[in-house]
């Protein structure tokens, strides 16, 4: 990291110099203690700036044509005159070295646009740790002047619930048939997508496509609630030849329109940020207690204890925590 | 509370004393500082002679018949020899006022019964919280000689999670046909049920319970990984007539006699421990942040400006951190 305030490189973010808002990124996904202060300062300078994008995060299982969706996608919403940006959350991506967004041929064409900035996902640390740092990334992203801000993630439960508490509307990808009628929706994606995409209906799989987005409609008809304001459309796109993806932008504008009217986003954003500085708080302070010297001195012996039915789980927490807030412990002599 | 020291309390409890064990829950279930000190230093005592009993989460939508079905179920267990203690978990109970388990009209025939012991969902505070304090509740019921714990809960998505995590099994109770056929399932459930029930096959509701089954054995086929060692059987019963009921018993000491020989049994109740550790010590480090002064003092404030998106959610929550660990503030000065 060079030797750049706050300041300025929010001057050049701003500004859009992509030097500058790629090193912002680094730094907002750095855990060094001096680096967070430095990321934060940058986020107070950015803060006004940011919050004008379409968020959408982007699901799917493996094989689903995630990277062409997102490529086709991009081009199209370009096409249409805005800037986007690709995050990705994706808490494997350490463990496994490969990462969605880590392959450089991935989404060639779109990664060379002028108007397109893609970001794989940090890596390290935990789920609650990379979705912070994407968070931050996209304000970073918007203060950038990138008015859809795409996030991706792996189709592992969890990390979707994560990227819907930090988007506007989440559209899940799905395969025409291929066995498992209900793949991806067991999970309960169902319920915090906004949007089914069908894609790989290419030349001669149209129909097989069709009958899938039908399946699914019904299988959404059983699985949500029938009162709800916005029934999630399902379509039906192939990426590869670049047909339907216009539908998929019109319904995504349409649904990001109704909910700018009824006050929705608002009261959602507002709901994401106070939630962010909570699971921020939790993050945090979970982290100084595993990193306290005496927690970390009693921490294998009582775990081992508690696992072995030795002492009460509730005993164990108690002798860590007194450890952590250095207090005393009483020592019960009766009631 | 009267001064009774754990100690004393302990072997009361283990001589099965009724007016002990009662006495037990409700230091366990009190916030009371020097109460749960008592309470710890009980559980301490009476922890060897825990972890004997089938421990049986339950679950269903209203209307399903859960008083009934447990009413029946418990007669028939404490027909085989058994003693049955009926736990609950409610988030819900302190602000309806109302309770699951708190009529006491409820369950007339098995709360007579001397081997029967029933405790409604403990009031107030989180779902971990309330929680806690049912895990603590079958432990003591466990050392006064319970050897089936019931725990049941509303069905309303995280406090079946909740008590998933103290079970050895999950039964979720279903109605036959109904319009939503999938009930239940849609909330995840379906992945920590164990074994699925359709009560209310009365007379004249055979036919609808079976093909209730049918479906749902198919929806559960849908849902689940195919490869999984224990496919949950769906049964049916109507526990108002008493029948059926022989054949659930028989599957779960069926599942718990498999769970025990492949050593599952053990690995789960270890994990859950560990969990019970680590829930223990976030419900209380969060407590005791909230609950500090400085923190207090700030938190309007900040929370405001966050979901006014005046200030960083990190920013914030870093400035709440400090005022709790009580160190100064480190400056951002350039990086």
């Amino acid at each position: 990291m060079s030797h750049l305030d706050p300041v300025s490189l929010a001057k050049k973010v701003r500004a859009r110099d992509r030097r500058a808002l790629a090193r912002a990124i680094t730094l907002v996904e750095s855990t060094r203690r001096d680096h967070r202060d430095a990321a934060e300062a940058l986020l107070a300078e950015l803060l006004a700036d940011t919050g004008g994008a379409v968020r959408l995060g982007i699901s799917g299982v493996p094989g689903v044509g995630k990277s062409t969706f997102i490529e086709a996608f991009g081009l199209h919403v370009i096409g249409e005159g805005h800037r986007v940006a690709v995050l990705a959350v994706d808490p494997t991506s350490s463990r496994t070295g490969g990462s969605i967004l880590g392959d450089k041929t991935r989404m060639q064409e779109l990664s060379r646009n002028a108007d397109a900035f893609i970001r794989p996902s940090p890596t390290g640390g935990t789920l609650g740790g990379v979705a912070r740092r994407t968070r931050e990334a996209m304000l970073v992203c918007e203060a950038a002047g990138f008015d859809v801000v795409v996030v991706e993630t792996v189709g592992v439960g969890q990390s979707e619930i994560a990227v819907a508490d930090m988007v506007d509307m989440f559209l899940l990808l799905l395969l025409p048939g291929g066995g498992d009628e209900l793949q991806g929706i067991k999970k309960g994606i169902s319920e915090i997508a906004d949007l089914l995409v069908v894609n790989k209906a290419d030349a001669g799989m149209k129909d097989a496509a069709r009958a899938a987005a039908a399946e699914y409609k019904s299988a959404l008809r059983m699985l949500r609630p029938a009162n709800e304001a916005w029934k999630p459309p399902v379509l039906t796109c192939s990426a590869l030849e670049h047909r339907g993806i216009d539908k998929v932008w019109a319904a995504i504008s349409d649904y990001r329109q109704k909910l700018g009217d009824s006050g929705d986003l608002a009261r959602r954003r507002a709901e994401q940020a106070r939630s962010w500085m909570w699971n921020e708080v939790e993050e945090t302070l979970l982290r100084a207690f595993k990193d306290h010297p005496g927690v970390a001195r009693r921490l294998p012996d009582l775990e081992r204890a508690v696992t072995e039915g030795r002492i009460p789980a509730a005993a164990a927490a108690r002798e860590l925590l007194d450890a952590f807030l250095e207090r005393a412990r009483v020592e019960a002599d009766g009631v």
